[in-house]
């Protein structure tokens, strides 16, 4: 089993959706991301938090033996994001983006983080995702996301990234903007060509694709659900289960390994949607994950 | 082997996608559906054409030993369907409906088609739909389709139909409005509650949903095309190849052969959206058919 370092956000969160609303409940990338990837490997965060964020949050944390050493706590508040889903669950819209501490975030990786062998650049500003990277001695296999306002603001950091990368996880929408492809089939191969050797391409309730310059597609549904209450931090979770699932086996991953990594964070970002916040992920054990997986299965003609 | 029989619409269609244009096409639900179904079976086609039909298209038809006994030629022009497809390859928005002699369509069945076994209701007005039911003699697996039209506009016909039919083929957010409900997999088994054994929801380029009371759900994506030419027809090809595979075997269908057809209705659906028209699939065989299907198998993780 290897250590998995990801730097991300960590933040308050206020989410209305056709099922309801929280006000300020936890959330950001390198929380999902960490609560997913810890029920398989050691993770490492790089993070900056305000003087109020709470206890019990370091504290979920700390009781999945993440290591928060890399968290530093810095006057003012927590990164704040305040959005909204209508009856399209696929698409957020954002009320208020508050950056507060997260605005002079300067990240520096404790030292026995630096031998790190997977690491995860979850969706910051690209130069920030390189100066984390850059600390990092020997990396195994790096992955990362971004988001549409770096692509449009930030386009040539993020080309760079992109470069120093294994895999990119990234949504449809978002791949298409990327690369200027008009479909996400046509997309995925076109991010590959920026640098990575493979990019998964996130489709909401329609699951994803996988896209390898070695094996070329694969392709699979998300887990059915029949009610979503709040779709925030899918993509992360995937991600962490995904990282997880790759760290927990340690070794530089092979085709069969990214598949099967797929599919463990596509059955994990199924728990995460089904209530606000962390609030179901962080429930969510192995063996719900398997029973799960089962019921997959069946439902992707294996059984 | 049993026989099929379809009945549907035969149509000129002029089309305008992001890929070019065409001006009265070869169209309509039963054409596409005879064109995908007679690769493995013989079909018995039920419809009406204005004078206006060209020799040509009859006898593309007789050329896949399509029996069109059941076509008549009446007084007037063929239906006429203008539509265009912006960015979003998943949504046709239409721009002119003319029935011309569909409007009077009232469907009598040749003697010798009333023993077919398998029954195609493409979408019509379920009207239509139960007057051709009620000639079958004894059929062993029915399937209908319907529209957003027919939903607002005759429910309670339709609500008739579904009680009378095995599996049901539909677009997801027709599936939706009939249902209320929030999405796709909510929707599918609430279609079934309404009498039919099994649905099939298709969504598009993100490939199709089936869900059958004895078994829950069977998810799967398209085949990967990064270029899509004209999307019209795509459903009309799956439920020809689909109910084109089961009529093969003729037997009452196993949830297996409701799978390998769905299989093979994807695929096929896959050909036609590569050029306009039936251009794609008139000259697909099973050869093609074959080979894609190969390709698929390994993009969902199958090999």
């Amino acid at each position: 089993m290897s250590e998995i370092l990801v730097v991300g956000s960590l933040a308050y969160d206020s989410i209305e959706t056709p099922a309801g609303k929280v006000d300020r409940a936890l959330g950001g990338s390198a929380n999902y991301f960490s609560l997913a990837a810890s029920l398989f490997a050691k993770v490492r965060v790089v993070g900056v938090v305000g003087e109020d964020y709470a206890e019990k949050d370091f504290a979920l944390l700390k009781s999945r033996n993440v290591d928060t050493s890399g968290m530093t706590v810095q006057a003012g508040k927590t990164f704040h994001w305040a959005g909204s889903y209508k009856d399209d669950m696929n698409e957020a819209i954002t009320k208020l983006t508050e950056l507060n501490v997260f605005e002079k975030f300067d990240p520096h990786l404790p030292e026995h983080y630096r031998d790190s062998k997977f690491v995860f650049l979850a969706n910051i500003s690209p130069d920030l995702q390189v100066k984390v990277l850059e600390q990092v001695k020997a990396p195994m296999f790096v992955g990362m996301d971004t988001m549409n306002f770096w692509i449009s603001s930030k386009l040539n950091d993020l080309k760079k990234v992109l470069q120093k990368v294994d895999i990119v996880l990234i949504n449809e929408g978002e791949a298409m903007m990327l690369t200027g492809a008009a479909n996400g089939i046509a997309a995925a191969p076109k991010v590959c060509a920026m640098g990575p050797q493979a990019v998964v391409i996130k489709r909401g309730e329609y699951g994803f694709m996988m896209y390898s310059k070695e094996a070329g597609y694969f392709i699979l549904p998300a887990f059915p659900l029949d009610k979503v209450i709040d779709p925030t931090g899918a993509g992360d979770t995937f991600a962490g289960g995904f990282f997880g699932h790759l760290a927990s086996l340690g070794r530089a991953p092979k085709i069969t390994d990214l598949k099967m990594a797929c599919l463990k964070g596509t059955i994990l970002a199924s728990f995460t949607i089904q209530d606000f916040s962390v609030g179901a992920l962080a429930k969510t054990g192995l063996k719900d994950l398997d029973q799960r997986l089962e019921k997959y299965m069946q439902v992707i003609f294996h059984g």
